[in-house]
């Protein structure tokens, strides 16, 4: 019979907030489509360093391996906390997880909700996903520190890119790319510059194309994506780029529709050899946790990402359609609770 | 007795008439100020490189060396021109003249003038300049390939980071700051990830900023100061980060405070071992080359950081009122020539 067995990182800051409302819904979505749910929470980030001294051991791999999908809610102390070596969650949590799991799709799709105002004049129709690369490049951690401290340290950062891993992660953006009505797709790096990685990615959409006729390529160097992105972003459909580029540009894709209290994303095994997990764009903004002021807007979008890939298609796009109804009536003079948008779309469903 | 010694490299595209106009408003300006002029062209780019398969020959920097300081137009071939390596000309000849002289700052004021219509649709006040690292980070060139065409290719990019090149750059970037009125800086970077270089960056930010009491300091990382960008440019005053950082957020900032045809940087040796070279942000453009549409007005923007940085500080700020004048009384619906915007900014000095 049917049914999903989810392990639940609600994590930091507003994590565990907009996390509720994301397992709200998911509640309520599944029941009426007669789904049994299973939810199973895991205590990690910056408040449980504290605590334990654990940032994510592994056997707590080994038990997120037995289970269906990740929800992920956020992580990462306070700015301020001196008690957390900064960025250590991030780096031994969060992109551990994308690391051991194989997370190498990180898709972020760009939405103009109707009804959300842009910071641009004249947006358009923005309708857009991010197919960012998510277990190699700049993120790998390779490099090193020559003479720490002294006035003649060298300080290295070593992007490794593969061809095994480029060429998947491209594959997987021209597949969605000819599934999409526009079939277009525009790959982003800076390739007269970095030429070694920038290369293997020309050489590598170049061939993939063969397989994808119907996909028509572009191709942009970051800086000039910037530019687009902010003067005709309509012009994007599929975006396929390397994995700090993708950063970059996710969190400006995120701000030109509206902000990143939206933004939904998907960190994706394709291969499905582990579960794929699902989290906000945003961070866990301490400076408003606890305060029910957090939008969940963007959690319960990526538990409709966690529906689609765990075989509930039918159920994302319900979620997605009450998601989009909510915002359509939303009137930004009314603040409302992170509960009462969560019950809000809920009800819709 | 008073003069000016400039190399010119107007280059491709749309390279020499934009430098033309910069030409006609230094030949005024100087002559108004009683200042000497002296003017030498250099063919370089992609052209001279067809013609001759020179990229920038020893002797050439050997010349170039001899100059006060360099005028540049643009370099690059059309995109879809195959008897051009992609990507060599920027790399042999504007990234090697950068590197060669020694070029440090790379700096790149934003600036959202009257009259100029923002992208977004509640700009504020813009006037903020980006302090951009020019001589290392990940435009160093270093890595390479191993297995290169086969499925197990890898391909490596290193970025190099020195104690002395972020502390050469940080430094500046806080003298800047300190002889503005709001005198804040905010360093870019993403040491959440990148530790090493990221780590390099802020002991140097912490250690420069004693020296500076009366400037404040802020960080972002460079995914966050993208959404700053767009939702509050106001924010900023001095912009202080790496090289390809400074790449991506230069070309957004051109494109907010209304496009790259206004956007006017320095490539700056502030140690005087060597010239320093004005260039537009803007590239050049070949799809609208030799037709008089380009818009010279960050070619004289240029020109004026040229004239501040050899010693006519007054002479800089005629040049940069008589553009902010001329932009004032622009009319969207009335283009004018490359030429004509020349000589009307001309005709105010
Ligand atoms: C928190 C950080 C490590 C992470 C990243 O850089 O990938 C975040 O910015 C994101 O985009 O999910
Ligand atoms: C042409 C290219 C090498 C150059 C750079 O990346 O620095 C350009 O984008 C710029 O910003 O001046």
């Amino acid at each position: 019979s049917a049914s999903i067995d989810i392990a639940v990182i609600a994590g930091d800051g507003i994590g565990p907030e907009v996390t509720a409302e994301a397992v709200k819904v998911l509640k309520k979505v599944t029941a009426a489509e007669g789904v049994e749910l299973t939810l199973t929470d895991y205590a990690l980030g910056a408040e449980h360093w504290l605590a334990t001294g654990q940032t994510l051991p592994e056997e707590t791999i080994q038990a997120l391996r037995g289970h269906d999908a990740i929800l992920f809610g956020a992580v990462g102390a306070a700015p301020g906390d001196t008690r957390i070596p900064s960025g250590l969650i991030e780096r031994e949590m969060l992109l551990k997880l994308r690391f051991s799991l194989d997370h190498y799709v990180n898709l972020r799709p760009s939405f103009l909700y109707d009804g959300v105002a842009s910071p641009l004049a004249a947006p358009g129709t923005i309708d857009f996903v991010v197919v960012r690369e998510g277990t190699e490049g700049p993120y790998v951690g390779n490099g090193g520190v020559l003479r720490k401290g002294t006035m003649h340290e060298v300080a290295t950062e070593v992007s490794v890119n593969t061809a095994f891993g480029v060429e998947r992660l491209v594959r997987d953006g021209f597949r969605r790319a000819s599934e999409r009505p526009r079939k277009k797709l525009t790959y982003v790096h800076k390739h007269n510059v970095l030429v070694y990685a920038g290369h293997l990615w020309k050489r590598t959409v170049e061939a993939v194309a063969n397989d994808f006729p119907e996909v028509s390529v572009d191709y942009l160097h970051v800086d000039a994506a910037m530019i687009f992105l902010v003067t005709d972003p309509a012009r994007f459909d599929v975006i396929v780029t390397d994995n700090l580029f993708g950063d970059i540009i996710t969190d400006l894709a995120a701000a030109v529709t509206g902000g990143i209290g939206l933004a939904a994303s998907g960190n994706i095994n394709m291969d499905r050899t582990a579960p794929s997990m699902f989290e906000p764009v945003h961070g866990s903004a301490p400076d408003i946790a606890g305060q029910q002021k957090a939008d969940p807007t963007a959690a319960i979008l990526s538990a409709a990402l966690l529906l689609n890939h765990v075989g509930y298609p039918g159920a994302a796009t319900k979620v997605e359609e009450a998601v989009a109804a909510d915002i359509a009536t939303r009137n930004p003079a009314a603040a409302r609770t992170t509960s009462a948008i969560g019950d809000a779309i809920a009800a819709v469903l």
